[in-house]
This record gives C-alpha cells, structure tokens and sequence, in this order.
C-alpha cells in the first residue's frame, strides 16, 4: 500500500482476513439532473445518468405538471450549456397546456427525496382520482415471484451497492420495466416514464415493485400511472398507508417470501 | 379473518406456513414537521415525532441557518395552530442573527431528503470550512464495534423495520447520542442537534455513523457539526466521496465487520 492516502478512482478496502488491499472506486454514479419544459427550469434532482429522458417524463407526471395523455414532441439537451449531459428539455407538442401554476417552485431535489418543495402538506395530497375498482386480482404465486425477477432484471451491482430499482409487472408477472437509480423515487419516475413514452398508461393491470421502502410519495407516483398494487421489500410508512386506503390501492410490504403484509385493500390479492 | 378487508390499526400478514393473520400495525410513524424561526416558517420536513428540538436545530445548523455559537432561547408551540404538535418555534437569543437569505425557500421536505429547496447545484456546496486536521486517529477495533453499539442503543422495531439510526460516538467508542427516525436525514439533524443543544460542538474528536447510506447530505451535516470521520453500513455516494475529499472528512462505507472501506482521509484510521 502506498503510504500517503487514497488516490483518485481508488478505494481501501479491509478484507475478511484484516489485510488492506486498494480497490477501484466503483460508486454509483450520483449527477444533478436540471429538468425543463422548454427553457424553464422546473426542478433539479440528484440522480444516477441513464433514462433521463424517463425520468423527466415520471417526474412531470407525477407532479401532475403533465397528464397522461399529453404529447411530447421531442427531447433535447441546450446547445450551448456548460453541463449539457446534466439538463434535459422536455418540448410538448403545440397546444398542450402546462400545469406550472406560479405557486411552483424551482427546487433541488436529493436523490432520495420525492416530496420536495412543496409548500404545504396539503400540496402533498396532490390531484388525483383514486384508482376506479377492477376485477382483476393477483395471485400470491405471482407476488411472491415479484422480489426475484426484480433482481433478475437488476444489475450486478444493484443487488450488492447502493443503488434502488423499480419494476413494473403485470399480474401475471411478466416485467414490463426495471429501472435502476441510487434515488428510490428516481426509479419509480423512470419506470412510469418509461410506461408514459410507451403510451401505456394508465397502468390498471399491473404492480409496482421497489427494492427500498414504499413511502407516500412512492404511492402518489403509482396513482399517478394509475397503478393499482404497490408493493415493497421494506416497510411502508404510515402516510403511505393511509393515502393508498383512500387511493383505493393494494399496499403490501415486507414482500420476503414466503410472508408478507397487506397493509390495504387485499380484495386484489387472491387469498385463498 | 374477517371477509370484508382491513381494520383500522390492522395488517394482514402471510406466515411462513402460507395461512394469513390479522395483526396490529406498528408502522413507524410519519408525520410533517413545521420549522420556524419565531413567526417564520423556515422549512416542513417529514419525520417521526419526537425530539423535534433537536431535529430543528440540527435542520438550521446544517443549513447554515444558525452558527454552532448562536444561542437559543427557547423552543414553543404555537398556541392556536390546529396540528400544534407539528410546529415547532425556535426563539433565538436576542443579537443572534439569522442568516436566512430573501432565496431563501419556504418547503416541505421528505423524510428521505437532505438537499430540497435548493435553487442550484452551487448552492449545495455549502459554505462550511473543511475540517482542520487533527492528530486523533482511530483505532481498526472501535470503529468495527460501532455499527452492533448502533444497535445496541436501537429500538426492537428499529432494528427490523423501516427506521433509520444515527449515532455520534467518541474515538474510544462511547456513545454520545444515538437517535432514530423514519428519514436518515433526520436522525442526523437529531444528533448533532442534540450536541448543538447540550454545547458539544464542534465535534471534532467524534465519529458520525449512520445505518443508512451516506449520501452527500449526511457528510455536509457532519462538516457543519464539525465532525471528521463518518461510517456508513451501506455505499457511500460519488459526491458523498467528492465532498469528504474536499472537505478533509474520513468516509468510510460499507462496514460490516471484519470487513470496511475507506474512501477518503485514510490518515485518521490506524491501519496496523
């Protein structure tokens, strides 16, 4: 080992037998993304590069900036701008009406934040219809699936570092999209974006599964998709349970099969 | 089990053996909190209640709202206010001044977030001197006690469900404050509120660790606490790495004993 410190891209790691050896540096990736509809800065959030076209798109929506029938025309990034890799444009088709009401703050938005800037708790009870009842009902075999063929669609490093996904499935538990970013709320904007550019919200037959813990902020952006069942790896927090009752969604955590908890509407999960 | 759904304050878990039960929810709490300083509304952050004194200050400390000399008066609820128990008033001592800027953003924050309301990327790199360097280095053995001492001062649910810990310690391993919340972030802003409150700072012979990831935010908190070594059982983040190069802070991640990383200021950790 060199005496003086750590260089640049390099790491010390202390091994199981108490040795030191250098490593090379493989942290996820954590870049400012600066979001626009046009020229105007709408928010700025910490996130992993890759998909920000998605990301962007996610987060629009589930800010009820945009609708899910709105029309993008195109993506871009500035010509001239210093950290070009680090904004994106989002230019809507002619005659979409934009929801940036004046009230709207540009902001800086943690990779792990979802619920930033608002100015009140009431703006967090944001607008949207709850989900309109279905007949369609899962099966246990299948949820309890959901955690492995999330991991299945991870990278390798996503299932040993730092880094979050979210996966949307359908009820027969086939992935539709996985998604990656070191932000939990990052993922899940990418994964409806993904779905949104996709034209294939809302997403009324299908589940939603992340690898962190299913905040309230994770519930608004699956109602915002029209997503019916939410389900995490970790522990719900109490306002995620309470807006995915009013929400009309099916919450279940602490998916480790073979247990789980349904925190919500169970009439969507198959029982017996 | 009943036929039609979910009790208030229930769950329905699946065991182990596939058959399903009712049980009590014991969610961690969440809740928004109101800062103010006197009349203002400074910032609405997530959490889960308790030591919200503690969480205010450590807020305005690592904002660079306050100073680690300023004092205060005292802490008050509104009188009136409907959801008093979620608005706390900081009285500052007469003379202190506040540096509360007119950029200054009224927010709401998430429990996971750390770098909300910021108008630019810029204005993440706070204005906190780097750590002075100084000759106290820890030893191999205490920090690798540290993350079962975290624990230890956990609560039972901590420690299996969806709440994070903070804990400050000395370099022989004693703890000084250990504090829980549903946002890593918050449970940093306890701690080091909580050594703002009782006149330990600057933190300068003590360790930071969190049970979360450390993120960019947990090191620019532990700079404003003045606190040179921070240990993480999870990954670090690229700018979390940046920044405590910067900054002349010890990042370590990933400690599981026997095993650990170092990613900055190996100098502070005896390697023999």
């Amino acid at each position: 080992m060199k005496e003086n410190g750590i260089g640049p891209g390099q790491i010390i790691r202390r091994q199981q037998d108490g040795t030191f050896e250098y490593q090379r540096d493989d942290l996820t990736v954590e870049e400012p993304l600066e979001i626009r509809i046009g020229d105007k800065t709408v928010a700025t959030t910490m996130r992993t590069p890759g998909n920000d076209d998605e990301l962007a798109v996610g987060f629009l929506l589930s800010e009820a900036i945009i609708r899910s029938g709105d029309v993008i025309e195109k993506f871009s990034r500035p010509a001239s701008a210093r950290n070009r890799d680090n904004i994106i444009r989002v230019h809507l088709a002619a005659g979409v009406k934009v929801k940036l009401n004046s009230g709207q703050r540009f902001r800086t938005i943690s990779s792990s934040c979802g619920l930033c800037g608002k100015e009140s708790i009431d703006a967090i009870r944001q607008s949207f219809a709850p989900i309109r009842s279905i007949s369609i009902r899962m099966e246990i075999a299948t949820l309890l699936r959901l955690p492995a063929e999330l991991r299945a669609n991870q990278s390798e490093f996503a299932r040993t570092g730092g880094i979050h996904a979210a996966g949307i499935f359908d009820f027969s538990g086939k992935a539709l999209t996985v998604r990656e970013d070191i932000g939990r709320h990052n993922a899940v904007d990418k994964v409806i974006g993904r779905s949104f550019l996709d034209r294939k919200l809302p997403l009324d037959r299908h589940v939603l599964i992340v690898s962190g813990r299913a905040s309230f902020e994770i519930m608004q952006k699956a109602l915002a998709a029209g997503i019916p069942i939410v389900a995490s790896v970790s522990a719900p927090s109490t306002l995620a349970m309470e807006f995915a009752r009013e929400s009309n969604q099916t919450l279940i955590g602490f998916l480790r099969p073979p247990t789980f908890n349904i925190y919500s509407h169970v009439e969507r999960v198959v029982l017996e």
